[in-house]
């Protein structure tokens, strides 16, 4: 048994997990920032920032991230550069966020806002008083330990309604949401985002599943994890490009799903 | 908006999602079963019958389900005829459980334990006298509910060792996993799944990911949803076929890759 292994037990899929002391891994280790996000998220739901199921919806896009071999692929970072540049001569930008955004990405998106000068909105799915206060309690936190109180932080009392949408998840705010050209809503389901589109939005998320619903529905998909997209839109906002006009969403988001294609087609080739 | 998006709002990956009250989904809903095996795994959580990641190693686990359809696949069907065929031989067969398949089969595996007459040993990676406690407990109330107590339920005291492992996790029963010359493990990991098999014994494993080291490691390995193949193996033992000289493993898990790359291929052919 090698030192790794010792390190870091397997678990069902043979994903390494990482011990409750995180500080005995160390930042070489091939599948760090996997297991970093799976602590993150573990340690979320302790706090109270998550749904019941949101750790099962983050094992979700573990099992795609796997297929692409955890790194962010040339067809996301395209989307990745035409997000970026459209953020950046967007009249009225907004970053939406739920529970498991803020789990992983918190600080970059916050650094983004800061960058484009726009605002978050908390924007939950399961909106109950105590997640709501526990996550802009968490931003906000982090906020100020950036230096970035600056930063408006929306969703807190939500006083517009995203049409088509039934019950607590149409809920948005007027400043926010409702009033923006652009949305980066990483993470975001099928229904709000079809409804976001059919508003005249631009919406721009972030979704492991290039088959989903979500994927398909965007203006553009970043076909990525959210962490790895977060500081990758965050590298490119400070070294901007200008918006490609050739750019496809299509063809990025079939790109990514080509190299999860080639993921499972080394196995058969070996036959 | 539809009655289904009504009644179960859809997350992240376009996922529907049940809500607390399982009362509500009508078993004619297409994603039922997958959306029961969700609220299993959370309800499970909250009994402290599994580990913090149990949630995410679901969702991995999900992903690949979603791939093949969320149902059995033929490649699979021939596992669980061959797994069967061969348990029903065995001189001493085990059924290895941890927190996530007590959640989502601990009643057809008691099942299938009676049918076979062998015990079934709780054997789990982060192993916790509360966590122990908790599993041993469940299954005792299940057999009882089923009138199953006749079972033989290990793991409480382990007495015996798997020889090139460490720790906890090395810990098993020498009257359950020490001495069977078969076990049927699901949702194994790879290290405990390679030191069995290097004893000697038949490793049959239940994997929803193809591409795992468990999956290409175990003398046989299942590629389908846990509860299902419990399902599809008591059913066969109900009307058995004998082993198949011609069955092999490596056929048959590559045929469920095979139905993976068609799903994430389809997309591609839309272009």
């Amino acid at each position: 048994m090698n030192r790794v292994s010792e390190l870091f037990p397997r678990k069902t899929d043979g994903a390494l997990l990482i011990p409750a002391n995180m500080g005995e891994v160390p930042e070489s280790h091939p599948r760090y920032a996997s297991l970093m996000s799976r602590q993150r998220l573990v340690d979320a739901m302790k706090e109270g920032l998550l749904a019941d199921s949101a750790l099962i919806a983050h094992g979700r896009g573990e099992a795609f991230d796997y297929l692409i071999g955890e790194r962010t692929c040339s067809g996301a970072i395209a989307a990745i550069d035409e997000v970026a540049a459209r953020m950046r001569v967007a009249e009225h930008p907004v970053i939406s966020v739920n529970g498991n955004t803020v789990a992983l990405a918190c600080n970059d998106l916050l650094r983004i806002a800061d960058k484009l000068g726009c605002p978050i909105e908390v924007n939950i799915y399961y909106r109950t008083p105590e997640r709501m206060e526990a996550l802009l309690g968490h931003i906000e936190a982090q906020a100020t330990a950036l230096g970035l109180n600056h930063v408006e932080i929306l969703g807190g009392n939500p006083d517009g309604q995203i049409p088509g949408l039934d019950g607590p998840r149409s809920k948005c705010c007027k400043d926010g949401i409702l009033a923006a050209d652009m949305v980066l809503v990483p993470l975001e389901d099928g229904d709000r985002c079809e409804a976001l589109v059919a508003m005249g939005k631009q919406v721009f998320v972030i979704d492991l599943n290039p088959l989903s619903r979500t994927a398909k529905t965007a203006t553009i998909c970043i076909v990525d994890e959210v962490q790895r997209t977060a500081s990758a839109l965050l590298s490119r906002l400070k070294n901007p490009k200008d918006s490609d006009p050739q750019f496809d969403a299509d063809t990025s988001r079939r790109a990514v799903l080509e190299v999860m294609l080639g993921a499972l087609g080394r196995d058969q080739s070996d036959a």
